[in-house]
């Protein structure tokens, strides 16, 4: 696997663009993906019950199986917007449709951005069409600027590898995200597109996309806070030439059995962590990330829960913020989680420093611990040895700055 | 019911003192509270996994229905300690049971502070030795203070009704508790003692205890993180006269049958609501509380984990702290929480003002809200619409003030 430039344009057959409507004042709030070929789709989305409309719209079209392009705005969530916001999200998808000269069923539409407010829709539509007028091979960096708010970096990756087994044909995969932290003054949105030119079965795609998630994605936390718009696409045009096909309905190559499946997985789990953490490293006033990693639970589900509870502790956030060795709110963290887990068997250890063993205090040097967490990136070993279940999970630390801004007036 | 002066030393035979012995630097760091007479006892305590030492030996003790001293010390909680730790929780109910001439098996613990230190014993002992020689009639304030660590308000409270029947004897309640917000810089840890001369049935008053906590400190946040010394026990020595009785063991006239029951609870529910809010107020950092009550939930356990949720996000208690009217976040809050509730039902007010009416913008003006925000106490109605079930909870904004606290070294 190779890093490589290009985005979700790096891929064969994918264009994209970025365009600036009116949505939000000045910065592009627009952005297309679109394959010139017709592609697989594949999709997540935020498990709140509180679902935002362009979430309700994409979910229910994705199940069919494909899609060629995505519209996304930024600038406004078109969430809690009932009936109005169902149309204007079908709208979307019907005017990019229009313009492409594609099917309104191959297009998925997402949005993040202020809650409770009606789309524009003039402008909304003038955007669609510049932005088809603009599409690009190049697009890639234009689109990711686009659905960004108030994240300070865009968020752009692209990898390539040899999956045909005959090392001729590259399989390419490109994503962009836009971060978490609170987006407008509303919510910590997230939203992910890749594309890819694997030539991939609906199934296979379906799994390699939820496995990453799971990976990456599910497995961060900046504020704790779900957002009602959650949109993880992915859209596979098959046209790498691992296996050629003439349109998507024709079996392609790579299958859930196959062993090349299991590099595409790695490549897409690659991808989609480095963009999970590019978000939880980039979220509002967050100025240290930490990943937790817990072994030894006796199931997964153990493993995940105390993960995301030690991540999300406001009082972990704080310590991980002023550099405190404060390992006892780290057990109180993991006990309050639940699971039957023994406490009195629990190992700690912060930058490879045991600071808690079998429960207690290992009498680790405060002084040393301190220094270590002052580092930019913190990691933390939770061992409950109590099991074979391992996970691994990123947070941020909590700051005066997350307060000031998400204080602030709408 | 009237509230009346003396806190836990206001009900008939209950003496109490707060000493100094060192475990602090300077402030009083140990408390001893005593009913002259048998009394019963019941007890709730933290359900977090990692349980302290004196949790652990209290909540074993307190199974036997019975205790009439609580020997209680701030500064160091005695969690993360192993056997030594129980062994010194064991050790302190059995010197304050040596110097008050009574069975240690009368004695119950409680500790509140720093994680993973073991406690100073020898200190400890002079300390307990001490409080024993200064019990008083009039010692409730001062063993309220002595449980007290980064609380800026002392919690104390009594109250007094009728319920003989007969208008001639009167029971009196009286409490003390500390507060949560971070305690030394460990933990959210809350403490409270209560006493009651109620003559009462081990029935009654467990059934009367369990439902004061499910309404008062179970339905209260500061940060979200559980601690690991949660403590509430209610001592009742039968000494009010609604019956006489000479040893815990006759029955008494107080059974959950009783409408005279009710009574007590309600008194009970007054006196924990009042504490429980109390600690909120005086958490760390906090500029406001603000109440949520839920309304119309389908299920009793819908209704409280849309409370929590609410109260306990991030975004909404910084929305609080900044009176910014974002109803958006409230919204999303409620979504996540896991319930089937449909949010297209429901309607939102913030200080009676409707907010959100059928999941969307009920067009409330904006200015008109943030200036009701600025209060000091803000009330959150969330009707779902969906049901008869209710709840209230409280919770408090997050400031940057918290942050910093927390963040210190310690």
């Amino acid at each position: 696997m190779t890093e490589i430039e290009g985005g979700i344009t790096a891929p064969y057959g994918f264009k994209a663009s970025g365009v600036h409507c009116g949505i939000k004042k000045n910065n592009l709030d627009l952005a297309l993906i679109f394959s010139e070929f017709p592609a697989l789709a594949a999709g997540m989305f935020t498990t709140n019950k509180v679902k935002a409309a362009p979430v309700v719209v994409s979910q229910k079209k994705i199940r069919q199986g494909w899609a060629r392009s995505i519209v996304a705005n930024s600038g406004n969530a078109n969430a809690c917007t009932g009936k109005k916001g169902i149309e204007n999200a079908v709208k979307m998808c019907e005017i990019a449709a229009n313009q492409l000269g594609i099917s309104s069923q191959e297009v998925l539409v997402a949005s993040t951005g202020v809650i409770g407010e009606q789309l524009p829709m003039e402008k909304v539509e003038e955007g669609i069409k510049m932005a088809v007028r603009s599409l690009s091979l190049q697009g890639s960096h234009i689109a990711a600027k686009a659905i960004i708010t108030t994240d300070k970096k865009i968020k752009e990756i692209a990898v390539e590898t040899d999956i045909s087994g005959q090392g001729k044909k590259k399989v390419k995969i490109g994503g962009i995200a836009k971060g978490s932290g609170m987006i407008s003054p509303n919510l910590a949105t997230m939203l992910c597109f890749i594309t890819t030119d694997a030539c991939i079965t609906p199934d296979a795609l379906n799994q390699a996309l939820q496995r990453a998630v799971n990976k990456s994605f599910n497995q961060i936390s900046v504020d704790g806070d779900m957002s009602t718009n959650d949109t993880v696409i992915i859209l596979a045009n098959g046209k790498a030439g691992n296996k050629r096909i003439k349109t998507w309905r024709k079996k392609p190559t790579l299958r859930v059995k196959d062993e090349n499946f299991e590099i595409f997985c790695e490549n897409l789990d690659y991808l989609c962590i480095k963009l999970a953490k590019s978000i939880v490293k980039d979220g509002e006033g967050v100025t240290k990330m930490f990943e937790v990693k817990v072994e030894g639970a006796p199931f997964p589900d153990d493993a995940r829960r105390i993960a995301r509870k030690v991540a999300s502790s406001n009082l972990v956030k704080t310590a991980i913020a002023g550099a405190s060795p404060n390992w006892g709110r780290i057990m109180a963290a993991l006990g309050s989680a639940h699971t039957r887990i023994k406490p009195e068997k629990v190992d700690i250890l912060i930058e490879d420093m045991l600071v808690v063993e079998k429960g207690q205090s290992a009498q680790a040097s405060l002084q040393n611990l301190r220094e270590k967490l002052l580092k930019d990136e913190v990691r933390i070993i939770i061992r409950l040895n109590q099991g074979s279940c391992q996970t691994t999970f990123w947070g941020c630390d909590l700051t005066e700055k997350y307060v000031k801004i998400n204080k602030r007036y709408v």
